[in-house]
């Protein structure tokens, strides 16, 4: 069984685990306050050209959104995101529990346009009734998104400009940034992001680490206590170093983006061969999931060897299905996977 | 001016008001624990034929709707309910603010079915993530819906079963209930609610009342501590007597049914009116409220001398709206907009 | 039965009943937007010289107390008060119900001291680990407080400068403020009121009005957005009227504090009477609420014809109990009760 | 330098970082679903003869802590505990933000007694006003509490009848559970916890992995959808397997007791020199943390060779400092310590 459902199968890459092993009986100070944790940010900072940003690490995704959500916005502030977006429809309802309405607006790719963004905050400040709505102030986008898309510069300058012009903040999960930064469609870099974005991190969990997700502040004016709200929502590592240690290897020599390279190529000539083979695909994407519509009877065929995750029926006979590939993903594991694709959907 | 914008723009029915003048200087013990509160809910329990049930007044709609969602679910669990549904759209996020997600479903006229909540909850509990998804186990309702539509006995029962067949619980916001039914072709009881709801309650502020909306907690399950979280949630009235006082009246000599009957009979008369002109209307209700499409030019002009409320503009010469009647609306009021609309639309 | 158990008793003060009377058919716009709110806080504003703050009016205590206080903290900070504080021990945790933390200081009478909260503060500050601590932002005091003491000039003014200095606000619960400011050993206005707080309330309740509370924003980088909270929090009233209404009449021709005025001289008769009587009193105040130690034999005896509020027993024999005037107490409640006490503790 | 601050300093024990390099590239299922937390949870569930009970991982403490407090009540219900119990002061308000308010009791030694829990409950509900105050319903303990104290098998017998006679649920926080179960004066087994606990954890953090606690729910009620409610709370772990490999690691060979107890026996001979150079310490355990009033001028001294936790000014001579020891101290850094501290007392 090769499993391509997701792309946080396995642990860390070799570099990490290693790191962690040398340092394993150092002593430091706790909750993310130790020279790691510093040194990463540094790097980071560095890579993002935005020496005056603020840098704090958490452990998951969930985890982040939550806590920068409700960091930045009064009880009667919303956030708008697309309607796939993981905060909307994959985190049991975190952000509403932290006080905070999600308003999803249609998009077919996951993506926002600036104008979906500007046309929902003109209509709401239009209607004599706002004071009984909860009012958008945060914009939630994922980049690659929830299938797999990519943003532009122009589209990020163009939400960034919309959002700047209402007094809206722009917040930006890069829970899988690398497979986003790395495809060959992409154009923006991490100082573009530290640029156009209020906040936006840097994913760990899916691009080569244990676990651990960089949050990157870049307008100060949302830096304040933030780690009060670290520790208040539980996110707080006692033993912080864990994700400087991590975080500081992803960005020593390139790294991160060298990870996410290799799973993007990957994913790549998966991509090409379902192409090839006729299969239906609602986004076409350099990154690292793929999306396809397969007939269920290769999929039943397909499952005895590999764990792919089923998105949904599209008729009695098809369904809609994602692959992924990852920084773990070897060659050989998706020449057998292409060559059985091909030799099921003939 | 004469304000058909909505249903609460007068005080309240003479009745009530004497009767408040009357007791004004007895002395009561405070926060509903009187005997008027004690007499109100019994008669309201008879009129539901539900000796089991509990009753608690409390001040407003959206207060009587942030404090029964909250108090039904766990952190975990949200609420579904119609698109337009109004704890969805204009209730500035108070039930997330309590930490549930609202979830809503497509709804033309407001109403929900049971098709489309089994449906909801089957989709849930179908994907192999649910756990990452918010749990379905309160549905809300309207009746009337914000868009004037009545529910029938039927559609209720149909929900209700289904409710029920999945372990959720049936809620209906009754802010407008007396104009439901009280409408032509409602066919639905105090003891039909009682009996297929989990809890319900019967709207006072828009109905005859100064203020106060009576939750009738059918499901011995929910009864347990309420009276804690109303205290909670800023909803316990020092003065609880003036919401017994406010119901024990409304409750004496079917005035509650009185008062909602004449206010449809008059809708039904503008009703009638405006689909003599050809206006179109969304929904064809016998309730108090009425929705209907009328050209800016018309509107302009009828601006001048009535309110009615702005819904949206449908295109760039025509906008939907609403015109509600109460308890307090007069038949020369009605006369003379039926007059004036006829004017301007010919 | 005479109920000296508390304030709220009874219903409206006839002034303002006469006034609902007056304009029960008028047509108004709806949730407070309409000329009497306005009218009203006009009023308000200039009793307490203070042009640029803001008014809104709320239906009752806790639902102003946790309306304002989760509207002007971030998520990770907290509010200090007096253990006896409403806030802390009488609302059910409301405050706690929209994520903050409430922190009671030791306290006799129920106020707080400048030092207590400056040392509070600086002790917060110098904890290296105060990341994990909630953070001290707002001080809550009330006037009069829970155990009827008065606020002296001098005691809110280095209250108010100790908050200042440290970029802590200061929030004043004035459920009693009429009884506070007609007290004898009462020297605060409302114009220091509103000079020294960044925000405050007018109690009407407890004071002559059916119910309401005057929230006054003097601070104003706490007035963006207020009413959006106070609709998130179920307590924007639809027929707003009635609170503008009420506090009209208050605010017109001195009325609030003749009546306030009136149930203190009640309330000193008393507990001069229990002075001489010998029973320990935990505060000498002027106010409208008398805390004394009574024998239970007697209690039990003033049981059958009067209410009193027990508020805890203190050995064996004795209780601590409260009784409280309002602006409905009459002379000749009062004499009758103060011969009965002097009849029952000989 | 050499830490004994605190006891999360170093990484994890070598058999825990041995193995996750062994599995580094096998493939799991995500969030905790597969084999390596199914195998560690049957190793918990026999060590704590509880086959009904269940088992969830989680990474940290104040997350344990949240997601456990809300999962258990109803909003108007509080969480009673010792006042220097973890949430209550080292939380950052976490509970409160998830809504709910903890009341601390008294305690010199942070535990806890049957006659306090049983006192506050007694004292709730025969209050008339009951309603108006936060209902207890839980109880949090810590073993071994935030001083360092170990419960006895009797004083966890009478708590937990004490709840149980009330209906309340006991909770035990054992972030340092080893350190307590593995003290000289310990006789609690696991199945003792198991037996009289509805819920508790076993610590990993701070007793040799590098992150992870265990909760072990006993009380089958409180079961049902705790996966969601990690998931809501940011505490499902993508790769899961990390906190499974974990755990299945310390329950194997008795190594989880093993490592306490050495760094109990270390803790007890720095005790021993503390007593013997006449250090006042406040309690007296034979835990992991050694908490002593040493004098200034030796503090002084002493920081610049080991860093300490110092816990508050006693006089301005003297201070209260903890030490703590781990799993990965040593026995030479401990002679170091009390030699040291035996030249600078002297």
């Amino acid at each position: 069984m090769i499993r391509f459902n997701c792309d946080y199968t396995e642990g860390a890459c070799p570099e990490i685990l290693e790191r962690l092993c040398q340092t394993n009986f150092e002593q430091t100070p706790g909750y993310g306050t130790d020279d790691y944790c510093q040194q990463a940010a540094q790097k980071i900072l560095e890579a993002c050209q935005a020496p005056q940003a603020a840098v704090h690490f958490l452990v998951g995704g969930t985890q982040a959104n939550l806590t920068v959500i409700s960091a930045v916005l009064r009880p009667h502030q919303c956030v708008v995101c697309a309607e796939p977006g993981h905060i909307n429809v994959h985190e049991t309802g975190a952000i509403e529990a932290t006080g905070h309405k999600v308003v999803g607006l249609p998009s077919p790719d996951g993506k926002l346009t600036a104008q979906q963004v500007a046309g929902y905050w003109d209509g709401h400040w239009a209607d004599g009734s706002h004071e009984h709505i909860a009012q958008p102030k945060l914009v939630y986008i994922s980049d690659s998104t929830e299938l797999g898309a990519v943003y532009t510069k122009a589209e990020l300058e163009a939400l960034s400009q919309a959002c700047r012009q209402r007094g809206m903040l722009l917040f930006l999960d890069g829970a899988r940034l690398g497979y986003a930064l790395a495809a060959q469609e992409n154009d923006l870099t991490l100082p573009d992001l530290a640029r156009l974005c209020d906040i936006f991190y840097i994913g760990g969990t899916k691009q080569g680490a244990l676990f651990g997700e960089a949050v990157v502040i870049c307008n100060p004016a949302l830096q304040e206590d933030f780690r009060y709200l670290i520790k208040q929502r539980g996110g707080m590592l006692a033993k912080g170093r864990l994700l400087g240690l991590q975080f500081d290897t992803l960005f020593t020599d390139g790294l991160y983006l060298r990870l996410a390279r290799q799973a993007d190529q990957l994913a790549v000539q998966l991509r090409d061969a379902l192409q090839e083979l006729g299969c239906p695909m609602p986004v076409v994407s350099g990154s690292n999931q793929q999306f396809a519509v397969l007939p269920d009877r290769v999929l039943a065929e397909l499952g005895k060897d590999y764990a792919y995750s089923h998105q949904g029926q599209v008729d009695p006979e098809h369904s809609l299905v994602r692959f992924c590939t990852s920084w773990a993903t070897r060659q050989d594991q998706v020449d057998r996977l292409i060559g059985d694709l091909r030799r099921l959907c003939r």
